[in-house]
């Protein structure tokens, strides 16, 4: 069947429609939907593993619940493709994650059926737990089921939420879609556990056995009784999860996440079970696609693809992959670097690292706080930990830097990626607060590279001249490349032209527009000058008491404006100009697509410039010169 | 004995003379510390039941360890008295918790023992792990012992290093000190099932059992694999704890922590064990002193007391009372509104509601992303939870803000408590960074009451005519009354004086200072118009236009500047002069102590403002008038 018939037939698709679906036509209908999504997102790009993964079980869901009365939580989000086919979706694929198209992950302005706009991990149980609360509170009898990867069962958020649902004793089933593997290959204690019970004799695989199984038992309301009483090799045939157990679930499983015939009579079995339930859900990431299947790692987040050739991993030149090139180079002259991540050694770069020095890596699973102030023993002992961590994740370990590191003092390096705008993830992902939110920290340094050079210039002045906490941020993408460079001083920003009257301060890679602006104004007549700031904490005061003598500044940078880079400077210089994000969120878009809908762009900048300076008298009367900028910058194409 | 003589003898003792004492000696060193704890603490205040129950617990650990180089973690840090006394500070105890005193939580300022300065709960594993694999990298093999209580292991961070902890398989002891009460009754399911273990079959509470038990297991290096690879009947004798064990930590316990002859024993065959250990401890908090046994609510945290008459729970007014009853009126009109505490019901003063509405309170443990998340859970159903949390530890939900309850502009109501200088606890407690960490956040309404009745109004406003996020940050003690109250409108500050040519805008209950300074600039002959800001977010854009043609604007806050109230005023009015914050960690000492330091005083900021505007000419002319102000301050004396 052609693509164009799958979209017509699946167009249609409702819930209401599911459930009148017999056996083989629901297993023609995931079937559909596989075969959909690959050629779907060959085309787009997205999250495909883990959607192949999802098949039967969302079919299952929509099958055995009634949404949006029976409300179902995406851990994260970026698995609701299937999902959002079967609400009604399906035609809104061809703008997945562009601008004001079809979002990568769960969004309640899309659909009823989504609950929550969502794209970090760990948090379904607990909003689960407030809805099936809300429910008790209003005596009504809906079904409240959270989906959670074993990826989000390493993050503490997770395991708060299952002790106090636990205690709680209310309705709520939490489907943990174990696949082995979430973002990068899982880690710790909790998963070499569930690897155990994969080839622990308990475990059903065959439609058979569990069928068995569920004749034999006196399923319903009973099962909870029988579940918390014996102890015989029933309950341990059937109750491997223990852990589940002592947090106060009913635990259900492992079970074969891709029989939907099993996932059916289970569901609806679960229904009759009173108190939280965990159902534990064996499923494989790329189900049905090969290519997918044999190399999880490269079929996660996916950009267009050939649908018949498999894909390798990205080599193009970012950010990440000169953190995790140069982090190898310096960890080899300084035997105390070692590379921490949360869960995410591809985003970062540092798989790298990981070969070069599988022993000086730590992936310590999506567990950012844990991540931050493990990294503080670590540098306690006179280690140099580097965390590679994303702008929008360690929001989540703000009380770890704040207490832990920067209170200690210690010499850990934050290698912040995706800070600013990161593009088609949306809303979730934007890292557009770190500035605000690291500065005001007290003994945390704060700088940002303009380009490629310049990055590795701060690694390395942030591992061998720092011996306290100090912060890079940079975007998603491919770096800058300038052609001067000069060497990274503590606290000193980098003149890069030297003018008069005007001033422009940029800090990080949007000094490349901030250049760009400066050269369109000299080709104009006027002489700007213009200041890479490389330092946000601490600022170069020298610098900016310089700046005081300048009719304009202007500042520049890719944050929120309230605490940022430019509220900063403007403590120092009273009558500097601002360029920088609204306090707002950012929709989902390319990069260039969203700083030009949020006036960053070059155009935008130098227009508003052009209006501000134009009622300067002094300004006006200078004599158009045409003179070309003394900075280079060699071109290059943003990524997006 | 009397005090001085016992502290006489404890100022000589030392970890190697403990080592030295016989089974009797070292009970009546238990005993002198007890003495000594009741007597000096009845005199300074400070945490008394926790540091009772850990007394045994401290002696066997520097009995069987070397401390400094075998490292002691302390969670949160407040249960560290004794150890204190036995690393050579009993005589520091006069200045506990008092300006350039001794700290009340550990701090590596004070003693080479000391090996992190804390505060917040569940961080000593992580940073323990931290330091044992920086151990493991060196090559040497002292121990490191990570001591947490129960209420600790109800946070995600705790969770998060166990797991991580158990997968790397490094030598580190966990100790869980159980002594059933965290700061309030402890919650969620993990706790009833330590509440299970303790009635359960396999608990040793007799000397005699557990020498039995060490007796007939071959100890030492054959307890790891015994643990790991019986399933008899002396593993459920021995292991109770599988949570832990399916953790990867070979499980001991739980024994008698009062036991000093068992802990000993205990401890020193620990040290044989390859790999993470749990031992699980049962302490009494407030163990040996009658009074606090039987109300350890109440001595968890004390004021100067008398030891032979029972506290009774302080009912002073302070903003946290004045939430728990004005919350009870709230509900009592708004059957939707419920109340959230991350383990914190007498600290917030929620234990009120607690009484009042049991089934709409909710205290999900120390987590307080959970208790965000949830909170945006039942909002989203439409309840209106009011998440009362202290400021320094609502950092730890600061991802949950931003991707969770504002992204989904949920109604959930911010009660933040302690925002400011809180005090004794010193660095790890300050309130000082919310302003900046909440108003760069899209969405979030953040207001800051003057006094007692606008903070009532405040609560009201925020759940009654409010239907986004919204946060009312308050400090510790008791509140400010002023004469004069204005309705609450959204976004509009409240003008106290009016005046010319000097503005004086203030934000929360330092605008009694900002009135007193107003006060003193009247009786010099100018008139200072005197604002109440009430918001920070939205700020009075109408407000702030008119004082854009004032000689001189002042703003006046309680937090660092870098990002803070007065940084975003002077976003909109350039030539405004901030008092706020420096951007540094703030000691322990009272808060008019530190708020005079911090140049936060009356004094200090009428003397610069004087200096300030000493150069102007139109105020210099100006005569002196000697007018009393129109705004009436009924005084009250702030508590500390």
């Amino acid at each position: 069947m052609n693509y164009m018939s799958i979209l017509e037939k699946l167009q249609k698709i409702r819930p209401e429609k599911i459930k009148k679906l017999n056996e083989s036509q629901l297993k023609r209908l995931a079937s559909d939907i596989r075969e959909f999504l690959i050629n779907s997102l060959s085309e787009t790009g997205g999250h495909l593993g883990s959607n192949l993964g999802v098949v039967e079980l969302s079919i299952a869901l929509h099958y055995c619940y009634n949404s949006p009365v029976d409300k179902f939580l995406w851990d994260v989000g970026h698995q609701t493709y299937v999902h959002k086919i079967l609400t009604g979706r399906a035609r809104n694929f061809k703008t997945l994650r562009t601008l004001d198209g079809l979002s990568g992950f769960t969004n309640p302005k899309e659909s009823e059926h989504d609950h929550f706009a969502t794209g970090h991990a760990s948090t379904a149980l607990s909003s689960a737990m407030g809805l099936a609360i809300a429910r008790d509170f209003k005596g009504e009898n809906n079904s409240v089921v959270a989906i959670f990867g074993d990826g989000s069962l390493t993050g503490g958020l997770c395991y708060e939420a299952l002790n106090n649902i636990g205690a709680s004793g209310t309705n709520l089933l939490a489907i943990l879609n174990d696949n082995q593997m979430s973002i990068a290959e899982n880690v710790g204690a909790i998963h070499k556990n569930l690897n155990s019970l994969r080839v622990s004799n308990g475990y059903i695989n065959t439609k058979m056995n569990i069928k068995k199984s569920l004749e034999f038992l006196p399923f319903g309301k009973k099962i909870a009784r029988v579940t918390k009483k014996t102890k015989d090799n029933l309950r341990s045939f059937l109750l491997p999860g223990s852990f589940f157990e002592e947090l106060g679930f009913t635990y259900i499983g492992p079970i074969d996440g891709h029989d939907i015939e099993t996932l059916i009579t289970v569901l609806n079995k679960i229904k009759k079970i009173k108190g939280p339930v965990l159902l534990h859900l064996k499923t494989q990431k790329g189900k049905g696609y090969e290519l997918a299947e044999n190399a999880p790692d490269n079929y996660h987040g996916v950009s267009s693809f050939s649908i018949n050739f498999p894909i390798e991993g990205s080599k193009k030149e970012t950010y990440s992959e000169i953190l995790g090139k140069e982090l190898i180079n310096i960890a080899g002259r300084n035997e105390k670097v070692l590379a921490i991540t949360a869960a995410m050694p591809d985003g970062t770069g540092l798989y790298r690292f990981k070969e070069a020095f599988p022993e000086r890596f730590f992936d310590v699973g999506i567990a950012e706080q844990h991540a931050v102030l493990f990294s503080a023993g670590l540098a306690k002992e006179g280690f140099i930990p580097v965390v590679a961590i994303y702008s929008t994740f360690l929001q989540r370990a703000y009380d770890q830097l704040i207490h832990d590191v920067c209170l200690g003092n210690f010499h850990v390096v934050f290698s912040i990626d995706r800070a600013g705008i990161t593009g088609e993830d949306g809303e979730t992902h934007q890292g557009i607060f770190d500035i605000s939110y690291l500065t005001h920290i007290p003994n945390l340094c704060v700088m940002a590279p303009k380009d490629k050079a310049e990055y590795i210039a701060m690694l390395n002045f942030a591992v061998n001249e720092m011996s306290t906490p100090v912060a890079i941020r940079y975007p998603k993408g491919t770096p800058n490349y300038f052609e001067n460079e000069t060497k990274i001083k503590y606290g000193k920003s980098e003149t890069l032209i030297k003018g008069e009257k005007i001033a422009i301060v940029s800090f990080g890679h949007i000094t490349k527009t901030a250049a760009e602006v400066s050269e369109r104004l000299k080709q104009d007549g006027f002489k700007p000058t213009l200041i890479n700031a490389r330092f946000a904490s601490p600022l170069d005061l020298e610098m900016l008491e310089n700046l005081k003598n300048y009719e304009y500044v202007f500042t520049i940078e890719e944050n929120v404006k309230e605490g940022g880079f430019g509220s900063l400077v403007s403590l120092k210089i009273k009558h500097s100009y601002i360029f920088a994000l609204e306090k707002k969120y950012i929709k989902a878009g390319s990069r260039d697509e969203l700083l030009k809908l949020s006036g960053l762009d070059t155009e935008t900048i130098y227009n508003k410039i052009k209006e501000k300076i134009a009622f300067s008298p002094s300004l006006a009367s200078l004599p158009k010169e045409n003179k070309s900028s003394n900075i280079g910058i060699i071109k290059n194409k943003n990524d997006d």
